[in-house]
């Protein structure tokens, strides 16, 4: 009997429970019952245990805990090959699922601490100035909201499944319950099982429910979340929930789609795209025995190469062995149940009304189907209607690029596309008509191959999800997955009390020039808001002749008073702009051993009035943002720079980063 | 009788309409119908021709359409202020609707010109390696929709509702119908009649309903979307169509929220926060005769200085004179009709339940009510869930910041909170807590007094939304409002490809070095991906000393051999970050006049290996993005710059900024 993880302990159901079955022997694997879980509790030790602990983490602290996560499931992952077997699953198909989670955990846990701050909040764009004072300022910010996330996955990836979801809404710092559909669950519960012994999660943050989801959603309220990923008439029936409608909980969708892969017009049989094409629906058809939403099920080519395509493909299909999982000649398994196959069966009967099979047959055979391709008739409505969850494809024709791309628009909103083709003329009328309705467009070509991870295969940095029939949701991303979880809310204030509500010195708050140089001062000694107002410089007609023969930037506005008078924005010679920047450091620097280990870049210069000979230069520099690192002895320091002429006007503005020491002994 | 705009004509219904009212006077301003409107026609012309049209412009086209209408709404506002009066509206209060409404079109016009490209797609984010070989990679962009954005709009706003929903949308290229509140149409009438009139917008791209929608979301889909401001029951009815629950329609909602402002503890009542407080709290409720959604209707004081809040409030409400807005002397004028003010009253009953009036009487007096301030028992309810839409809020006292922002968070989201503080702990404390509750948070402090724009006023350049009752949707902010009307795509190919997609050089693709060098080249001549791979230059040790006594920047990594070698990154002394830069730019420049005008700014320098002395640079120049002005003879050049050593590491890389002549005669 499968346990459910709730309110910090291991539930058992008293009942029976209903039996799950290996789908290749149809042995019962275990039994699953949530009767008498209490979903309140869950509910409540999310929001009063999980949720406080995972936001006291910052983001880069919650990427650890991933990380550490990843690392253990990776090295305990044989055990989860062996119980992925009985889901009817290959090795290569276990490799999509429990790999593939594994290394969305690493993908968020590296962009996790690579792209969110050291911190509990995330701000969003540029300060705006709301008055021409500047004594009132604009910043929209992140923050995590004091709720759960409730995740329902689907039958097909029971790891991967829970793992994608999990990892964004983690690093949000929501508390997870997780719903894996009951047919895998067996899978999906030992991990939760690893991960809770761990430790490496706080407690509360990681709660699983093992059956019914029961009364959960009457729990949630406009703080919570839902993402759920199954079929179309199940999130028909969440959206209709009084709390999704009224009470404000937010709802993703992620339901199976009509994905469409098309052969460009440019490409013959003995094109490299020809071959890729083909590869690429065999095994989409193939992989966990087309049970993806990603998979391609309509496949799109020019009318002329219709035939050819299908003779590949009948050729190519030919050699996957269908059978036990166990063996390891075999290249596609069973669908998950007898169910999941009567389900193919009925779909395909739907799809006969308006097309024919042309390669494979359906036979009686437990829970396998055999690959199976159908031809539509022009204007076929079935193959952009019916979604067969199994190794079904059905070949449509196409003349013209516009009538390509309608036809894939028929499908009303997919997952994903994809097109091969080496035309860049090709590549870019297809991908712009395809990209409003597609969360994802993959073109395939002879150079990327090599290295393309396919159309079926989301990625952890890119969004996964799609409008309309794919349920409208947007998922992974890399970070925007995070900001999906996350309240954006824009603050107004004076420069002082922004600057005090996000940590982030803004131009205007409060300066402090002290005594001490701060590039003396450690990460630990540093306040936002330090201040260095440097010395004056005259930059003589001598400096800019001279910086032009050293650098050999000898740009005629640098050298030639005649043409530069010519110059409609200088009007005469004016300064490199590399020499006031380089003259500006020199103003600032302080040249003695100290913290401030080195300079590593510079963001967002702009030159924004001409510096002439005879100008007297300063430079301002101020501490804007402080971050340290959690993993080494020192942080970074990003300086607001401003150089200023001897009117006061700004010559230059821009981000000095520097990567300063945690502490120092002089 | 008001008329619809519909299918590239005026319609007039057949029938003899509803009237509508003068809010002071009761006497018939206009009849409204749409009996017989062909709203099936109206989604077809704007999918058909304004769709198409708009989506011929650039954004920077489409911005410039938008600022055009603005100086044309300008130019007329007299005519606007004139009808405004019979909504019952003051001039201040027309100021805020008329002006509000214009100064958002100028808003996104000058945005769409400075934020978004001269181009018809949006990029997102970086791009994203997916291969160690660089050969296939991700890139997120935005399209527009080929769809319809209804607009659904409130009484009280009849020109800034519109137009604060039609620039974002029009930017984004899609074609609006808006649909206003029967009760103050003749307003939105005159002003679509006028914008129609001028011809400046794409025929098809502005449609209007005048009267009821009937069964226009009927007609919609994926590619559509419903824009809602209204009640909280309408939008209940919204979210239970099938088109959206099924059909994909995207609805946003913005509905009433009980907004509050919270007095901090740290403000005695002879602090300035104090009296900004009370100005705040009384201007909310009067302007618009409190019929504003950002409203402040929980007036949330420290117990203790409760009695001094409302000693103030009264008497600053006693100078507040209610009549008719014709009458200058008069600052608040009636309701739009009787039947708000009925409204009104049976949320003042309700409210009294667990409250008491304090300030203020309800009398009998057309659509005129009094401004009334409430006092709320500890624990009642119903200041947290009943919503009177006039100029009635109600004090509640805390204790401690907690129980604060705890109130706050009882409304269950609100779409604005405000905080009277000086304190830069309390203000950091309240920001932190109302943000996951609320879209926008402003801090009021004697800093930012003057300039602010006051609790009530969302401004184009920030969201304006709010999670829960608040309605969970998001308008304005500036560019965020035009991205929420595209769609995102991830695309994945190969370097090539993917710029033929994006028209946007990537790294991996394509780079053409030509005999003439690129600076040679006017923007008409530039194409992506032209190149300059320069010579090389030994960098020196008397390079690197000459530059530190040149520019002042004599820190010690390029100065003293012994302390360089023992800085953890170094080792050993290291030429400085802005000596490789300038070098790097002396040996890509082309010194001669040409159509190369002006380097204007640098971005994403980083340095990446220490370049020492003895090596050997080079720099490859590589055209990324050409952005034509259309308002001046030149345009932006980006160039991807990265400088090499002998071994071909990359030392530094970064992003040119140039501005190049469209045309140039050597």
């Amino acid at each position: 009997m499968l346990e459910s993880y709730a309110a910090g302990r291991w539930f058992r159901a008293a009942d029976e429970g209903e039996p799950l079955r290996d789908a290749t022997t149809g042995e019962e694997v275990a039994r699953i019952s949530s009767r008498g879980l209490d979903v309140t509790a869950m509910v409540q030790h999310a929001r009063q245990t999980g949720g406080p602990a995972l936001r006291a983490l910052t983001f880069h602290e919650r990427a650890a805990a991933l990380k550490a996560v990843a690392k253990l499931l990776m090295a305990g992952k044989d055990e989860f090959y062996a119980l992925s077997v009985r889901t009817g699953a290959t090795t290569r198909d276990t490799a999509v699922d429990v790999d593939g989670g594994i290394g969305t955990l690493f993908s968020f846990a590296g962009k996790g601490t690579r792209e969110l701050p050291n911190d509990t909040i995330v701000l969003d764009g540029a300060v705006e100035r709301l008055g021409k004072g500047g004594t009132f300022v604009g910043q929209h910010i992140y923050t995590s909201r004091p709720g759960v996330a409730v995740q329902i996955n689907a039958f097909n990836f029971p790891v991967w499944g829970m793992l994608e979801k999990l990892a964004p809404a983690f690093l949000a710092g929501l508390p997870t319950i997780v719903k894996p559909a009951s047919q895998t669950a067996y899978l999906t519960e030992l991990v939760v099982r690893r991960i809770i012994e761990s430790g490496l999660l706080p407690e509360g943050s990681l709660q699983l429910i093992a059956g019914s989801a029961g009364s959960l959603l009457d729990e949630l309220d406009l703080q919570d979340s839902v993402a759920f990923t199954g079929s179309a008439h199940t999130a028909g029936i969440l959206r209709r929930h009084p709390n999704v409608i009224d009470g404000g909980v937010r709802l993703g969708v992620e339901a199976d789609s009509l994905n469409c892969s098309i052969l460009g017009p440019d490409v013959r049989a003995d094109d490299p795209e020809f071959d890729l094409f083909i590869k690429g629906v065999v095994t989409e058809m193939t992989v966990k025995a087309g049970q993806k939403c990603t998979a391609i099920r309509r496949v799109i080519v020019p009318s002329q190469i219709a035939g050819q395509v299908e003779d590949a493909l009948a050729a190519r299909l030919a050699k996957i062995t269908v059978g036990d999982p166990r063996d390891p000649e075999v290249r596609m398994g069973p669908l998950a149940s007898v169910g999941q196959r009567d389900e193919v069966v009925k779909a395909v009967e739907a799809l006969r009304a308006g097309s024919e099979i042309v390669i494979g047959s359906l036979e009686e055979r437990g829970a396998f189907v055999n690959p199976l391709v159908l031809r539509a008739a022009p204007g076929a409505v079935e193959p952009h209607n019916v979604e067969p969850f199994g190794p079904v494809s059905t070949v449509l024709t196409y003349d013209g690029l516009n009538e390509a791309v309608t036809l894939a628009a028929r499908g009303r909103g997919s997952l994903v596309a994809s097109v091969a083709t080496h035309d860049p003329e090709v590549a870019r009328t297809v991908v712009l008509g395809l990209a409003p309705w597609h969360g994802r467009v993959l073109v395939l070509d002879r150079d990327d191959a090599k290295e393309s991870t396919g159309h079926g295969s989301p990625l952890p940095m890119l969004v996964h999800g799609g409008p309309g029939r794919a349920g409208g949701g947007e998922e992974l991303g890399g970070i925007r997955a995070v900001l999906h979880h996350l309240q954006r809310t824009a603050i107004q204030a004076s420069p002082d009390l922004l600057t005090a509500v996000t940590g982030q010195w803004t131009t205007g708050a409060q300066q402090r020039a002290e005594d001490v140089h701060p590039f003396r001062k450690s990460l630990a000694d540093l306040r936002i808001g330090d201040t260095i107002r440097s010395g004056t410089r005259v930059v003589s007609l001598a400096d800019i002749d001279h910086f032009a023969e050293f650098t050999g930037d000898t740009f005629y506005a640098h050298t030639d008073p005649e043409a530069a008078a010519r110059n409609p924005l200088f009007g005469g010679i004016v300064a490199h702009g590399y020499l006031v920047v380089s003259l500006a450091a020199g103003l600032f620097v302080e040249p003695s051993p100290g913290p401030v280990l080195a300079n590593y870049g510079v963001d967002n210069l702009r030159f924004l009035t001409p510096v002439k000979a005879g100008d007297a230069i300063a430079v301002t520099l101020t501490v804007k943002q402080i971050k340290p690192r959690n993993s080494a002895d020192y942080g970074e320091v990003r300086w607001d720079a401003v150089v200023t002429n001897q009117n006061g006007e700004a010559v230059a503005t821009y981000d000095v980063l520097t990567l300063v020491a945690k502490t120092w002994e002089s």
